[in-house]
């Protein structure tokens, strides 16, 4: 089983030629979509989405991610081995939140793979690269056949929360397609909290901690561990995004009580 | 064979958290998408999508639907029985406009299903509860062993058209990606009409019955019964819903000629 | 295998309806979309869309392309078999750029198949016709059978292009979703060149030749042979065709130096 995590949207014909190329070589394998509307260039959304997604996979899982703004320079390719699954894609850090999670055991340099088509593209590493390295790896290759084992994979700085006092500081890492405000404040930081005080970019809010969006009134504030196991801020059935202006990457401060 | 119907969209990594759960339960599943893009909250724009899909697939298909603004809430989670399928989802109604229309056997209660993953999140029952009931009932799991049967499952009032005379009353159903305006008047309503006139949320116009888009000038309006096997209204390759400024759920009323 | 190429979106349940009639043919044919998101009625868009990927994918494959704005009017429908694979669609154009390139061996008019859906509707060609032609021609039903051998179908009539001295005339092939402009001026045609001046519909512009994005400075304009094997004009991370204002089928004229 292959998963697919890219940028390239479903307009164009490059998911369906990575996935040519991968049953051109295995007519068997079971592709998966992860998603193809990672936002162009964006490796944080990448890994966030791949990040969520993995863990609900089979053991064994190949994930095919490639969101690769640096794809014909130098960066490397990379595969990474988990306890659980195994990792394709380039060196700078989608893979790297998920990989982590599982607990990383082996990470290869693909760069110079001989499983590869026989004409490299510089621009389309998905496809020449990737693409072939995901499908010989499901087909049973061994990881370490693909090129030398590696210790200084590229680990994206997703930001830390800290602590001081009674506050909290984190950022945003998505905003999922209801509008819905995910930060990286992790379900544990926050045991027992019955409402927050919160910061986001250019506004201040105090959400009430619920169980689930229909808990508060239509289009009122609300604070919940999503699904993804973060603290999340939400409108039942509306927009909290655009309605506090919240984008990815924004500073969050949340005091609690 | 499993089909899936969301809101969720293709950004979010909730689908494939969904297909994660069906393929970590039965690697085999052959999973199909009907659609994921259906309108956020809007039950029965899933309803109808779900309706115009089912009638294709094979004797024995799981169709898996989720469209749950009150997820969370002391809605039940149902599983519908019918002659050709199955359906699983939230009692909300989306389930039953394809439902019905296939005769349905036998409604059970899912709420308490024992085939869940161990841990039930409060917003999303369809990786939760849905997926893995879908997973187990493709496998073989008998319907009844979900949980208790229930005869009062909630039935969405679609508006049913009423006729006075020559006029016929109804509503708009749906609006497709081609701008075309799907309403609820049936094929059996209309027949041997040569012309219509339509009065549609703003405007009246006249528009001729065809058999295809083709038979009218470019961009001229046309009356056809489309290919769900409702009255549709069309412009030859224009936007019919934007020129008349026509919405789902808008009123239609018919004078036939 | 059956790939799927159409303009109806994801958002309707018309690419679900043609899966149905054919997996309720065969439940084990293998599924893979190249796009569904063509533009509306732009059957060049749906030609380059099918050329790009076919050629990945594996010997016998069987391609149903669907944009069909000529549904119901006197338009064939055709078969047609290249010495790689098969192409099921609408005679107009659509399947010729891809089976071209392949080596057409015969092509047959299904415009009367008995492989089709016992009610045919006069909209929907691609659920009635053509998904139940590529589920029995997938499962081995011989070309022949579908019906008379044709010599003559529509080709498309994408402009040569020519040259002049040191100009190349062609024009826009394809604006893909990153926003890089794909001509039809192919890669033999500029071997050895380093930089072109280019005039593209609106303005005239110096593009320095690379082998990737990243060898130019953030947003600067690069000439390429993208992964399609054409002559492309992008942006390092940016748009150039909004930049430029260029669409698809926009006039190139290059000066090589």
């Amino acid at each position: 089983m292959i998963t697919l995590t890219t940028d390239f949207g479903l307009e164009d014909p490059y998911v369906a030629q990575m996935k040519g190329v991968i049953l051109s070589i295995n007519a068997d394998s079971n592709l998966i979509d992860i998603s193809h509307s990672v936002k162009k260039f964006d490796v944080r959304m990448g890994a966030f989405t791949l990040a969520s997604a993995a863990p609900y996979f089979p053991k064994g899982t190949v994930h095919l991610a490639v969101v690769d703004p640096g794809v014909g320079t130098k960066r490397r390719s990379v595969m990474v081995q988990t306890k659980q699954a195994f990792f394709v894609g380039p060196d700078n850090g989608i893979l790297m939140l998920a990989a982590k999670s599982q607990g990383i055991e082996h990470v290869y340099d693909l760069s110079n793979s001989p499983y590869r088509l026989p004409k490299i593209s510089s621009t389309f590493h998905g496809r020449d690269i990737f693409a072939p390295a995901a499908a010989y790896l499901d087909q049973g290759v061994k990881p370490f056949e693909f090129g030398p084992e590696i210790i200084d994979p590229l680990t994206p700085k997703f930001a830390e929360t800290t602590r001081k006092n009674t506050s909290l500081y984190g950022e945003v890492l998505h905003i999922d397609s209801f509008g819905n405000i995910v930060t990286n404040i992790a379900e544990k930081d926050i045991s027992n909290v019955k409402t927050v005080k919160v910061k986001l970019a250019e506004c201040s809010l105090e959400a009430t901690f619920a169980k689930t969006y229909g808990e508060v009134n239509l289009k009122d504030p609300i604070a919940l561990v999503g699904s993804h196991g973060f603290l999340e801020f939400a409108l039942n059935q509306g927009n909290a995004a655009e309605k506090y202006n919240v984008h990815s990457g924004d500073l969050v401060t949340i005091t609690l009580s």
